[in-house]
């Protein structure tokens, strides 16, 4: 005794019913990215700690999980005089499906030009546990590289919002806004470049502690009132106004630079090619909109749901990300679909049928009955593509039949020493009641119906 | 420039086409595993170390990829005068997929009482890398929890027999030996009890070292001369002899105590299920099987074939493990393939069927179609089922279509200014060049014929 028998922190085991529940999920998300004309890749657990830091700001480097060295390389690390994390280990758990795709394109030359990979494997961070929140957790992406056609955009939008439609979620919108327009309002703001950093980190907390929460944080980061109530009034969006309102409002309080026209062009076209997608109707232009992660360099965009506080996912353009591996820079643009809370929102709308997770066929049988005969009509109902289950021991029958009845079995087949002689069995279908005798091979006859 | 692009030593990346096929006998595992009754769970990639430790034995516990503490933790470990291993983090990765199973089994009191459970995820262990040896790889386990019946055994065995025959291989026999059977022919081999371990260490190593490899390390592990040659003999099997006449010469070179006796009977009534299952005329006892995982205590598994040295997976008894967890004891039996080994074999002998990895459609178009008129095609298409790819931007059509060949899509779909006012494109099977013009919901009707 005295082992935990608990899964560690933030992790959890799933148990088959729920597994089935997230598997019907993950098959639904594979058809409708196929359908896009995504392909899949994997890519490993373990990433060089290179490969990850530097990618995701000061906070996701410090929510990595890292490997610790073995063996000679430990000994000689902590023999040193002074010792350091990054001495301990050189290896890393994946954080996202993005720094490793970006590897992946840099590594492989042989990609299509125009690579539209989805990839649906867990990530790892060391964040603090909370509802809809683990350590490890299933992260579902699309991405598009080799073009900066606002087309990918829209591609990446439609896959997630035909996703969440086709399992039965419509209570959705995606936001969207564009990382070169924030940078404009920023600077309209009167604050000054070297200040964009810490502006955006306070302006993506503001679904987490609100607006004046932003106001409050943007002054301890040192931004001036002034600039504050500039920025603030810049990204908030009037009530009750339509997309093409919002971006002539943005447009007209621009100063009207290169990069802010630009911006501007670019959500223009999106909205026309969202407008003819399964995005219709489910979009809106946000300017408040930050995203954490530091390498998103165009149109960004977060699903938000008024069943859920937070996000649903989200994504973007990072035409700089390839590059960092490759020297040469390949444009992309990615969304990722947040699957554990899917799942919640998913479970808490009663959106989830009942999935059967039982045999076919639960084959019960008498004591008198050799067990080789038992393995026998087994194997021979298996040959017909019948799921079945033996029971291993042989308790009274109706012990047997109860324990059937409680894994979810659809019919009860029973062998006595007769039966076995004949290659038959006494079939009986646990829901109507129904019973009949029936040879080995006839039983799929029955059950597969 | 400068990072590296590689996954780390031991990792590996799949890209779409090795993925299929991986995807494709991973979903022939999963439907045979059901068709016996398996159910599937999954467990954390993290686990606690005192979980996985003092499990595996002493160079399991050497492989085991530990995560290093971080923050506060790391920083109070540092600060110790000496600093060891075991003060650097207290979680690693899951090393196999059955300790993760005795722990769920301990912790879940409301599963079935015969849990019949499968798994198939990735395990991480340091060990240095070779041909169909990673640090990453996957295993694919059934395991049957509560019943000490060898029905249970039978069932593991038939489950990771027909999954075998059911890709096309058919070149394995299944070797079959019994932990109580080799302790016992070791004690008659006069060897004493504390010597049993690194006896079952240097046996473990036959199909690496060979048996003069295995006499050889005997010795070197302080077992004499005589009790070497004696045990080679009691283990070795004659040539040309069947089943039935191995276990008679193994029940009469032994003493005769009741564990030998025990398991002798064991393996007697084995080989009779087994003989009434896919299993038939495909298994061997084999007293030289030594398994090296210390948690077994009955019967022992391996898959063997002349096409490949080693093993291409194995199991057995262990109905102690789950005692380790809970107080009480549950009995239990499993089997894991080796699934990486598996796709090499599959490979080298072309059991492997060329699977389509394209798009259905491939939509090319003209620079003057508005591309919202694009994704309009796109969208309607898809509606109806079909797997579209739009080219995302727009050089002449003959270099749109030289792309959508090669990446393997089925049909491209042409669309002008004049089809796109129609909603309608040319239709054209990349195959026989057939072309026609269709309404875009009427594409459907072709392509998924």
């Amino acid at each position: 005794m005295g082992m935990s028998t608990k899964p560690p922190s933030g992790m959890r085991d799933f148990l088959p019913e729920e597994l089935a529940r997230r598997r019907y999920v993950i098959s639904t998300i594979q058809k409708v990215y196929e359908k896009y004309g995504f392909v899949p890749i994997e890519t490993p657990s373990i990433e060089n700690l290179s490969t990850l830091m530097g990618k995701y700001g000061d906070e996701g480097d410090q929510l990595l999980f890292r490997i610790l060295h073995r063996r000679d390389k430990l000994a000689r690390a902590l023999e040193a005089e002074t010792i350091t994390e990054k001495d301990l280990g050189d290896l890393g758990l994946r954080y996202d499906l993005t720094v490793p795709l970006a590897r992946v394109v840099a590594n492989n030359t042989d990609l299509p030009k125009f690579f539209k990979r989805y990839q649906i494997q867990p990530v790892w961070r060391a964040d603090r546990p909370g509802k809809g929140r683990f350590r490890e957790f299933l992260q579902c992406d699309v991405d598009i590289t080799g073009t900066q056609s606002l087309v990918a955009e829209a591609e990446v939008c439609s896959a997630v919002s035909e996703v969440l439609l086709t399992l039965g979620f419509e209570n959705f919108s995606i936001h969207i806004n564009h990382r070169q327009l924030l940078k404009a309002l920023i600077q309209a703001a009167g604050i000054s470049l070297d200040n964009e950093a810490t502006t955006l980190v306070a302006v993506d907390k503001l679904d987490k502690i609100g607006m004046e929460g932003v106001e409050k944080e943007l002054i301890e980061r040192g931004i001036s009132t002034e600039q504050m109530q500039k920025l603030v009034k810049l990204i908030q969006r009037p009530e009750n106004i339509v997309e093409s309102m919002e971006i002539e409002r943005l447009k007209s309080a621009l100063a009207g630079s290169y990069e802010a026209n630009k911006a501007i062009d670019d959500l223009t076209k999106l909205c026309k090619l969202l407008n003819e997608s399964p995005v219709a109707g489910r979009y809106s232009i946000d300017a408040t909109l930050a995203r954490g992660l530091g390498y998103y360099t165009g149109p960004i965009f977060e699903i938000r749901s008024s069943d859920f506080g937070g996000s649903l996912g989200g994504g973007g353009r990072y035409d700089g990300l390839i590059g960092m591996f490759k020297g040469s820079e390949i444009p992309a643009v990615g969304f990722s679909i947040g699957f554990e809370r899917l799942i919640l929102i998913l479970e808490e709308k009663g959106l989830f049928k009942k999935l059967a997770i039982g045999p076919d066929v639960m084959l019960c049988h008498f004591s008198d009955v050799e067990e080789s005969a038992v393995v026998k009509a087994a194997s021979t109902m298996r040959k017909s593509g019948v799921k079945v289950e033996i029971y291993p021991e042989t308790p009274k029958i109706g012990k047997q039949i109860s324990y059937a009845e409680s894994v979810g079995a659809k019919f009860v087949a029973i062998l006595g020493a007769n039966e076995a002689v004949a290659e038959s069995v006494s079939l009986k279908n646990l829901e109507t009641g129904e019973q009949q005798t029936l040879k080995y091979a006839d039983v799929a006859s029955i059950v597969l119906k």
